[in-house]
């Protein structure tokens, strides 16, 4: 491929490029060619990383999709922008259908930000920052939305449980199971050929438009239950999860090559990425793959919260860089913004950074990664060294029923089963020469005292300063599911909801 | 880079290629950044790859290097070219200093069968198929040699046993850690920028001579003690391992660059792979990584089998292909022999294929693979389903000293501390789903019955024409040691070995 290189760090100088985020659902480090997967079935996602950046230590905000979502969106930790609970210690919690919080309106998500920017904002696929009313995606910044505000579960009966419905805009147009089928038995399901479609059509009427955009591309098919359309059914020698990464990879070709199409290649800065590893519960049918990295999805160890990730950006972005800046989702916001010309919000605590000076210069930034699970910091990355002050895969009473979020792997004293406490001598990893955290370095080092030093500021300077939002995953309530979102009239799908009746939601993990 | 694409299969019409044949000590799946290493640092091997062909499903004849280059060097099993032991029931064994065994002369080497069309052979490195003076590797096809017989162990005291010698050709000219250092402490050790250099002054002076060369380059820097030179110490994420990959990705690409400053690149044909899985057990210090697969070296799952592997032969071999063929370290037999314009033995069987209908035709040959562990056929592999006929990892006795050929890994029922026999019910893997070994497929599904069909009728095809041939790694004896190897005398080198006694060796594994 032809390089280009042009002058850097004047992108947001002239007019503010376009922005198109594509976020996975469930998929790991080790799912794509490009980062080592033995199939090697993505050649597209393989040659954005060759025509754009390959990110190799870039990281979800949480082990758990709300939250990591929420993170992305507001450029904050969980924690502090009130996507965790406070009902049992280090629990993982997200936003089922009978979640009374969502995204709180304090909160600035990205797209309102861009707005001020004069961008035109579309969510397609998984909001999954509340369905209530007051957090609907047109109520904080989006313009469009084509997608549903919960995972794809199902199919339900509408009287114990409602179907989710599957938005356009403000309003319902259908449900799954009901109006947009995905069958469990063959895998089936056309939804992210719809996905694709609304990309595309999005992406050419803006073109024609003298408005940027930022479209947020949140499909879902390698969540369980992993689908697929019949044409990619069967086709993967990774069985109907790879027949899904398949379809995407397929459909992420065909956006860019719109993109390139339409001439705008050149202004449209497009990242790739996942909101939490691979759910290995769900391994090997319906669960993608880590790669080398200890457990999955539920966890901080680093197959909880590693992810792939490429930025690709003709003609802006050196062409074959790989990159070793430590990256988080909420870098997205951040940079996003920068690329818009704005700047992030100073009257709060912003988690995320400006990946610019990594991305167009190929400078290294030097910042943490916090793994929080819930209220709690279990382990925090400073440089190649990672200090788990918690230990915790999940309870033996979960994992005695057969949920099992590191299946085949077992490292004593780290995969546990109760949760561990190692806050006053912590357990540490050299993530280059053990990216598997299966080696702890030994307390008495000379390597360990000088790390640990380092990390104890890093630690102390995050937990002095750190005020936690007001926690939105608390509540559950059957009255606040699905029954009746706003268009069901119209289409005669309107469910009477049951007596309010307000609990603490149980989190086990 | 510009693809060139000629006429395909004519290759040994015209003037065979040159030979250079890049064989790793103890490298994993996982090593090399186009594999999918996390700290990708081997840019000159990735790069190899794009302008090359990647191998993804490429195997040693065996979790151990000795029988596995007895293997490449015979094009067969080790159980037919003698490389194997009968003190016990499925052991590996190898060559240490003590064996009284080595490769037969009734077997025919690449490089013997080579001398036939006029090629030039040498070795550089590792030779391992035996150290007293019949199997000396210039007995044996080679016309030189630079290198040792044996593994760079040591220091040893020159009584009890004698420390390794390093041959030029016919003699000795010296001792590790005598007079090639090797330094334990720090791990440094000039002996791969030595090994380079003899590589580039042979393949100079071949490139001055008409005659075609093999070059066989079985380099051992990334075998415990794992070894770097000053330039290369600390430079990589990873560790003293790493030092040591990144060295050989530096010394690998100034190859090739010589190969295409002389202008002969495109008339050599270079295959780069490895001789066995990491060795965890001395992992992460001094052992790489097998990726995502099961184990390590020692053991017949993929990690001590599945090897990296990557064609190069500018103008033949399109750029950036990727193979699925079934791949194995014997093929390099066959496949070298192809090029050469020769046939293999007919009056043998020959395990090994030749692959250049895959390399050069994108062609994909039906074959299984082998997995022994010593005289017993542990499991095999037909298109993606995996059978294992006996699993073991090691005994419970070894592993409660600490040896663990699998750490981190534990998948119940598998990693089995004592022999299980599967045989009238073998565990099944589909390794596109599973490439970990994870997930054995239940007994009563149709899949299982189906698969296992095919592969009945190809176990009992290998089993029904087996000829094993005399094992050679039975009898141990230390008078058999290096202690007066030829040229001794000159260097004032020579030790007087112990009187004779010949046991049978011990094979804990």
């Amino acid at each position: 491929p032809l390089c280009l290189c042009w002058a850097l760090g004047l992108a947001a100088a002239s007019a503010p490029p376009n922005l198109l985020l594509l976020l996975m659902d469930d998929m790991g480090w080790g799912d794509l060619g490009a980062f080592g997967e033995p199939s090697k079935e993505t050649p597209n996602l393989d040659q954005m990383a060759s025509e754009g950046m390959l990110f190799l230590d870039f990281y979800a905000a949480n082990p758990l999709c709300s939250p990591s979502r929420a993170a992305l969106l507001t450029g904050r930790l969980p924690v502090r922008n009130g996507f965790y609970t406070t009902n049992a210690h280090a629990r993982n919690a997200y936003t089922p259908q009978d979640i009374v919080g969502g995204i709180p309106d304090s909160e600035l998500l990205l797209p309102e930000l861009l707005k001020k920017a004069g961008y035109v904002n579309k969510i397609i696929g998984k909001w999954h920052l509340g369905h209530r009313p007051q957090f609907h995606p047109l109520k904080h910044g989006f313009d469009e939305w084509f997608g549903s505000p919960n995972c794809h579960f199902g199919p339900f009966d509408n009287r114990a449980l409602p179907n989710i419905p599957v938005y356009r805009d403000w309003e319902m147009i259908g449900r799954y199971y009901e109006d947009f089928k995905i069958d469990l038995k063959t895998g089936e399901a056309n939804l992210t050929q719809i996905y694709l479609q609304e990309a595309l059509d999005f992406i050419s009427k803006q073109q024609a438009s003298q408005q940027p955009f930022f479209l947020y591309w949140a499909i879902d098919a390698t969540h369980a239950p992993v689908y697929a359309s019949k044409h990619f059914l069967g086709t993967s020698q990774r069985g109907l999860y790879g027949d899904a990464v398949r379809e995407i990879d397929d459909s992420i070709g065909k956006i860019l090559q719109h993109l390139q199409k339409l001439g705008i290649s050149e202004n449209t800065f497009v990242f790739f990425t996942s909101d939490n590893g691979a759910a290995l519960i769900s391994a090997p049918k319906q669960g993608g793959s880590n790669g080398r990295f200890l457990c999955g999805k539920q966890t901080t160890f680093e197959g909880g919260m590693r992810e792939p990730a490429i930025a690709w950006w003709p003609g802006h972005i050196p062409a074959g860089g790989v990159s070793h800046q430590l990256g988080n989702v909420m870098d997205l916001f951040t940079t996003s913004l920068s690329l818009a010309g704005l700047q992030p919000p100073s009257d709060r605590q912003i988690d995320g950074i400006d990946l610019l000076p990594a991305i167009l210069q190929g400078k290294l930034i030097d910042r943490p990664i916090f793994y929080y699970r819930g209220n709690e910091m279990m382990a925090v990355r400073v440089g190649l060294y990672k200090a788990h002050y918690w230990t915790w895969s999940n309870s033996w009473e979960e994992y005695s029923k057969g949920i099992d979020f590191c299946p085949g792997q077992n490292v004593s004293g780290v995969t546990t089963h109760t949760q561990e406490e190692h806050t006053t001598l912590p357990l540490l990893f050299h993530l280059g020469r053990d990216p598997g955290e299966k080696y702890p370095l030994s307390f008495v080092s000379d390597e360990y005292q000088r790390a640990m030093e380092q990390i104890s500021v890093v630690v102390q300077q995050h937990k002095a300063t750190m005020v936690p939002g007001e926690p939105q995953l608390n509540v559950c309530d059957k009255a606040v599911m699905n029954w009746s979102p706003p268009g069901c009239e119209k289409l005669g799908k309107c469910l009477k909801p049951p007596k309010s009746d307000p609990k603490k939601c149980f989190w086990p993990h």
